[in-house]
């Protein structure tokens, strides 16, 4: 039989409150002596507070559930830094969950944290075949809402304007004389890609231009693997879908002996903190992190408080941040 | 009164065993028909799943409660990461939280881990104050481990060897032929960055060579605040007492028009993944994260598994990795 805080208190002599705020950490005005007897009950027994029983009294657990597809990727890291900060800032605490963008451990992570009374979820980057797990929140009306949502369209979702990114880019790039493009990236699986990848290209199909599309994973290493491809054709200047990518076509071009911005024009998408170190520093999409998290945070908690709050898909604005890493082409025979 | 798992299947007109495999996401074999009357259920009576409860009978939780002191720094989410995929490949699931190094916040999840009945902690970065926690999931019987041990003397930490890190690097530096020294950071209040200057100075100080001590934080921020006052001093060598403070100085370099390594030559600590991606390369002290991953997540299993296991400090070698951010002293007289 399960012990209770009944038994730690008839152990210790004390009353149940006592207990609890010694447990609880609020045992400010309590005597060390008391503590300590509190303590020595307490692994006598083998007893463990439930703060689940706790919550179902108070009905709200002040815990959420953020679960991102790649904590080592500096946009998701700075994304969930931003984003807890707010819920601090309301009081409440943040479990945050790396899914690795599979699909099983994604659905394995909103099991445990629905177990685990959250009162709300934050799901990054959900995968596309993960709606059965939507739907049996929203039966245990259990509030969420998605960001960075790259495959599903889902109520309650808050993306940026990836069009107009794309657009912004190639505005830019074709205002420095450019004339033929590579797209690098993966959009097979990723919606949001691929609206920046429209938006790319209305523009330029628009004026007549050239795009080559390399087809590559969204890291560091998707971007070093397809780097010597990109520098042995006519491109002359590169739209990385994400900053990462840029990130391995550097590194490949500083191996190269290759110029930036010289010999080739890059281009990069979320602004990462590290955008500013990298040598030049990269021009690129700023996604805003801070707008980002504040609305979420505010419109989860809205769900979270009134049962009957809603909302249609959010879309906020990027903004074009030129840096060093693009120029004018370097055309030798002119 | 609460909702039980007998009262959906009731509505619903399943066994329980139906309710517990479409709510677990284990309903295989389970038809499209049932599985909505059972979610049609959950979604009219406003049933939780109760995980907690479920983890009494197996006893196990196979959860793991995981804090750092900052996401945002790469070393921490690369550390975390690490952690995550050995405790997946064991079957287990991790819950990340990030403490900010405040010590009410690092207590509130604490409490909310036990509370949530995980098996076991790993806590990166304690904050020196937090000794009585530590007391409480001694009595409670909930196995922890300590990571990034930087104030508090425990038991259950595994540590890296600071010191001969400190001393690899002043060894690096006095054979290229420099003559005074920057260490750069902050020891006040961490004691696994002054065993990195121990290390440092022990060797330079044998050689009868000068340090200047850069107080500052051990962000990218601390290292762009003092590194003018660096670049005026008569240093030519500088340790960094992570890698942040060197992108920070990096930073300043830049702007300043400095070639590095002639004007000066830069060591960091930590080897994240983004010291390949500075220019120059930057020369640091590599953790073994993939080894301290690995013997974390086994010890803790084994201190879950077997309550009469327990270890000592672990302490566990570092190196020394040369890339293109150190070279000769830029001496004008010579």
């Amino acid at each position: 039989m399960a012990i209770t805080i009944k038994d730690v208190a008839k152990l210790a002599g004390v009353s149940t409150a006592t207990v609890s705020m010694v447990v609880n950490n609020k045992a400010d005005r309590i005597t060390q002596k008391t503590k300590d007897d509190v303590l020595a009950a307490v692994g006598e027994l083998g007893y463990k507070p439930n703060y689940t029983a706790r919550s179902l009294v108070s009905s709200e657990s002040f815990t959420i559930g953020l679960i991102v597809p790649e904590i080592t990727n500096p946009f998701f890291a700075e994304l969930a830094r931003n984003l807890e900060n707010h819920l601090h800032q309301a009081g409440y605490v943040t479990f945050l969950c790396n899914s690795g963008e599979n699909l099983s451990l994604e659905e394995r992570y909103i099991d445990e944290l629905i177990g685990r009374s959250v009162d709300g979820l934050i799901i990054c980057g959900l995968t596309a075949e993960n709606k059965e797990k939507l739907k049996l929140l929203e039966k245990l009306s259990i509030p969420y809402l998605i960001l960075d949502n790259r495959r599903v369209q889902s109520n309650f979702s808050i993306v940026i304007d990836d069009f107009e990114g794309g657009k912004l880019t190639a505005q830019h790039l074709l205002s420095l004389g450019h004339d033929t493009f590579a797209f690098v990236g993966d959009f097979s699986d990723y919606q949001n890609i691929y609206r920046r990848y429209e938006g790319f290209s209305e523009v330029l199909l628009k004026a007549g231009k050239e795009i080559i599309i390399y087809k590559t994973d969204l890291t560091r290493k998707g971007g070093q693997k397809i780097a010597k491809k990109i520098f042995n054709s006519k491109a002359t200047a590169v739209f990385c879908s994400n900053d990462l990518i840029a990130v391995g076509i550097y590194e490949q071009a500083h191996l190269d002996g290759l110029h930036l911005p010289k010999d080739l024009s890059i281009t990069g998408f979320d602004d990462i903190s590290f955008a500013e170190i990298l040598f030049p520093k990269l021009t690129t999409i700023k996604q805003p992190l801070e707008e980002i998290s504040k609305i979420a945070v505010s419109n989860l908690l809205k769900m979270i408080q009134n049962s009957d709050f809603s909302f249609d898909t959010l879309v906020l604005p990027v903004k074009l941040v030129v840096r060093d890493s693009t120029g004018k082409p370097n055309v030798p025979s002119s």
